[in-house]
């Protein structure tokens, strides 16, 4: 299947580019071979690693021509979200490093300033790309070196308010930016909103056609009969509803349109990028069509599955399984559903991650209660806090990460005003191979200073269910935090139950030290206390269940009984859970209770398999044991 | 001046105006001398309370025109950003507490739930009502209950990514939604972007008329010639693009467009209205022309100064005058200005707040350098950090309280790829009359979490000249928070100095207790500890000047000393300066520190005047002796 790789070695093109200079005199059929090689290269490596296969893909001739047109790395190319920049990684000089692909200390699977001086701004949140690439216009032309910033923008990102403000103020400053448009008709989910439903509309020219069709027709009526030429525009209000084009509404925002431009044809591709890079004054916006998934038939035929995909087998598409426990996205979604049944209350809300988080089957279900928004975190959360205030109870479904665009709105909209609005924060803790921009390390620091707010994290997949049941069920803003992948296998209670608020569990009985561990970190702390009960300690371990309110009287009598906490969580120490157990002993003046926070310190973390992260990070099993070691005065090294 | 007020008692409509209900039998006459004594009152009311004036006079016939044309409570008004709705207070029931409009325990200046049923949703941020409309239209349908919600937003705030989010859903969803577009052409400052100038540039209808002139005339001259018509569009291309109303660009977003009204017309509106409310099916959106300030002079002429106002005379609308110190807003201003002239790479950027965040002159000074972006901040922050990646040194001015919307740009655009963005907060702290939706008290919570952020507060207007220069010239993300008001009146440096990043300095030395206030709180600090000298106890005070990265060793040396230490921040507790505190401690072990952290505790603060909520909060002077006794384990009730 991946002809070019089995090619003899001397024959390949791919090895000998080095830089993006090394393909500015290739000839068409050279082009061509190129974009198979890097195609087959992608498909092959992230069978191995997994990534994001279908936006790579979609964008291969894309990448050839900009960085052939484009005087790389003068000219800066900014990829919005960064994942579909795999072929601009192979241009640039990492075809060796391209097999470390989001491996541990191997190459990240988004621009990096590190790696590669190519990688003109580091991305992997949606819509960015306009603003960033409008900051380096303005760069450059208050520095006046002449060269081009250039965004690469898919439409689903195009959907976000950012994307919009950075259209609103580049046509406003009339600065020669390129932003390139590249039109696959979805984003992660199929797009929503009435932006998307225009732009494809238009795609074929079909329509554009009808209504010059439809108008002359009018016009040759008129020239007839002599009818009023007002009438006639006001009797073609339909027609000239649909009148639009993607070009006008740009148009509209001062932009110069090119386009629409077949993506994976040269012929098509390279004269537009010329003529946008010779020719174009003030902001330019270029039409590209593309498929997402392009070259590799599983991808093409769903291209959502392979957006972000896990190792898979080459020959038959299907990914390789993973362990059998239920993940707690998939239990999340599983009990919304069983939820929504008897509660006509719920509804359910998607920024643009429907299968991501699990909402694909209520989608399904009750197709009038969930609403995908597109990625739209902030207008998700206010238009949940409108339905609220008419006594629905909205559960909001967003990554960890992705919810920090949302943290005015929760605060402003749904904690000051106190609306029943529930927060499902899935990928909670580190998740991995993306790694720093899509940790969600920073979630309890963002939300626990928020008044009004009731935070949980469940310690297995079953607490999650009744969290979520408590959740819905409070008349007020709630949370769950949840991680990323499987449960621990718990057997599950049939009954959904109602937990009361700001009560937590103790789990374990202990005088010599108190282990505080919030959601998954829960087991970890219990195998710790375990493991301290073969040295001779007796560790108290307790589950807190909320990290907002803290359940202060359980907590405050284990930790005046052992005069030592160990709080454990897959987060950020600073601003988080450990942080409000010191808060909660100083408010209440017990000074004589040591404390040590386990968590991420302060900096960014990097990518990796989650185990290894957790290691790193100081919060798995041997580590929970060193530091309560180290609390109780034992040296761990006589203990370890 | 205000007529309607000198008037004989008996024949004023409002006193007996207690519900919407009693004006919808009004005739027009009655309708207009209501206008004219709301007017009067909230002229009257606000030159004693200050207030936000210009926006509250411009929408008063179209506040009665809704409640006389819609069935309000149950059809539900959503006032963005809330600070129009003076006349919505006064025609519904509130006209006796409206003399005490910002006042404390007084009436708000924003939409409450608690202050009437007819506060369809609480505002105060911008661009969150159509969001919030969409969400209660969902939960009407889904009640099925008929009734509307009609979101009134004004053209500013359209500029907002969170505006274009909720259209763009909203086209999708094809719901009974209905937008008032109220366009005065201006929002805090006058607007800006694209978006903008095409709604103004279509305001009069001549551009419409000439467009619809010139095809005439080209289809005159076609049907004389026999012109093939596709060649004639396209020479007419350029009045093709002009050809947009503002009317054509939310029909591509699927709405309905009436309009445009002229907004002080009952006999343009209220038909306007009825026509929305009987005919609409789907999303509507009425374009209204009105004008900020209306009927008083002084705020026609300058809505800018108007927009928001504090006490005045209203023979002259002369502003009563403040003390004589000068803002920290005015000091950041004129520093940066004096930057700006030995340092090309300093930038500016505001979102909407020109003169609010003291730019008004470097925009004046330096206009290729500044930006002003419109209500959007998310796109200030990453548009900078573009900037910033071409060696420009941006500086973004926000108020704290707006900064929320931008976390996830500050985090993800500057801070992980460790960009020069300066953040300029002005308004740190409690920011008296405005209320909780404007208290800037949660951004070292929100922000000192974030790796390789520098986070800065002046201990008074001097040290924020040091500090801006100080972030200004340090090669990663910085921030300074600053709180509203004036300084403390200090002489100030002439020589610009860089700070050593991470040094905080000791003010004062003492055994018995540390004292560790942030910016505002450093002279009630050092008066505190003057009384406690009185009182025979030494406090040691240390300014941190840096609340990350904290000078660990200075703090750590005095905590040690003293062994008792009492933090205080005009800020949240909870994440806040304390608790970054309460983790140093922690993470160094030292376990037998006392500490004291002060700062508000849980709960939205109300609104009020700065003093009374210092006190209120427990930060004040007062407050910090207080705490300083009971760390000590003195009575406070022997000592006070």
């Amino acid at each position: 299947m991946l002809t070019t790789l089995l090619q003899d070695p001397a024959t390949l093109l791919l090895p000998k580019v080095h830089s993006p200079e090394d393909i500015r005199d290739f000839s068409l059929p050279e082009l061509n071979q190129l974009a198979q090689e890097i195609r087959d290269t992608i498909i092959h490596t992230v069978s191995r690693t997994g990534g994001h296969l279908a936006p790579s893909l979609g964008v291969v001739e894309l990448t050839i021509a900009l960085h052939y047109v484009f005087n790389t790395p003068d000219d800066k190319l900014i990829w919005d979200v960064g994942h579909q920049s795999y072929a601009h990684k192979l241009l640039t000089g990492r075809v060796e490093q391209f097999a470390s692909l989001r491996q541990y200390k191997g190459m990240s699977g988004f621009p990096k300033f590190k790696e590669s001086i190519y990688d003109a701004f580091e991305t992997g949140h949606s819509s960015t790309s306009i603003s960033a690439a409008l900051g380096m216009t303005v760069g450059k032309s208050l520095g006046q070196n002449g060269n081009k910033a250039i965004a690469i923008i898919g439409d689903g990102s195009m959907t976000a308010g950012m994307a919009f403000e950075a259209l609103n103020h580049a046509g406003h400053l009339n600065k020669d930016l390129i932003v390139i448009l590249n039109d696959n008709e979805m984003s992660i989910s199929p797009n929503v909103g009435a932006l998307s439903s225009f732009l494809s509309r238009k795609l074929t020219g079909k329509t554009m056609r009808r209504v010059k069709n439809h108008i002359e027709e009018r016009l040759t009526a008129l020239s007839n009969v002599g009818e009023n030429i007002l009438s006639v525009l006001k009797k073609s209000e339909e027609s000239f509803k649909s009148f639009f084009t993607p070009g006008m509404l740009f148009e509209a925002f001062k932009f110069d349109y090119i386009g629409p431009i077949m993506g994976h044809d040269y012929e098509e591709l390279i004269p537009a990028l010329r003529n946008a890079r010779d020719n174009s004054h003030g902001p330019t916006l270029i039409h590209i069509l593309t498929t997402k998934g392009k070259g590799y038939e599983p991808a093409e035929k769903n291209p959502g599955l392979y957006h972000g995909v896990g190792p898979f087998d080459i020959e038959t598409g299907t990914p390789h399984s993973s362990n059998g426990s239920p993940s707690y996205t998939s239990i999340f979604g599983n009990t919304l559903c069983d939820m929504a049944e008897n509660d006509e209350r719920i509804t359910a809300i998607s920024a643009a991650m429907v299968t991501g988080t699990g909402l694909a089957g209520f989608a399904k279900k009750y197709p009038n209660r969930f609403f995908d928004v597109g990625i739209a975190e902030q207008h998700a959360v206010t238009f949940a806090a409108g339905m609220a205030t008419e006594g629905l109870r909205p559960v909001v479904a967003i990554y960890s990460t992705f919810l920090q665009r949302a943290m005015d709105q929760i605060l402003h909209d749904v904690c000051i005003p106190n609306l029943p609005v529930t927060f499902a924060i899935d990928r909670a803790g580190v998740v991995g191979d993306d790694g720093p921009t899509h940790h969600g390390v920073f979630d309890i620091s963002f939300l626990r200073y928020i008044p009004n707010i009731v935070l949980m994290a469940p310690k297995d997949e079953d607490e999650l269910r009744h969290m979520l049941y408590t959740a819905v069920n409070y008349n007020g803003p709630t949370a769950v935090r949840y991680p990323r992948g499987s449960g621990e296998n718990v057997v599950m209670k049939k009954e959904l139950q109602l937990l009361e608020i700001g009560r937590g569990e103790l789990l374990a009985e202990g005088d010599d030290v108190l282990l505080l561990p919030v959601g998954n970190r829960v087991y970890p702390a219990l195998n710790a206390a375990a493991k301290l009960k073969e040295m001779g300690f007796q560790a108290a371990v307790i589950n807190p269940r909320f990290i907002k309110p803290l359940d202060a009287n359980l907590i405050l009598e284990w930790a005046q009984r052992t005069d030592r906490v160990v709080t454990i969580e897959d987060g950020a120490i600073a601003g988080g859970f450990g942080s409000s157990i010191l808060e909660l002993l100083a408010t209440r003046g017990l000074h004589t209770v040591r404390t040590r926070t386990l968590g991420y310190a302060d900096g960014f973390v990097e990518h990796g398999p989650q185990r290894t992260l957790w290691k790193n990070g100081g919060i798995d099993v041997p580590a929970i044991v060193r530091a309560a070691l180290q609390i109780m005065d034992k040296d761990p090294n006589i203990y370890l």
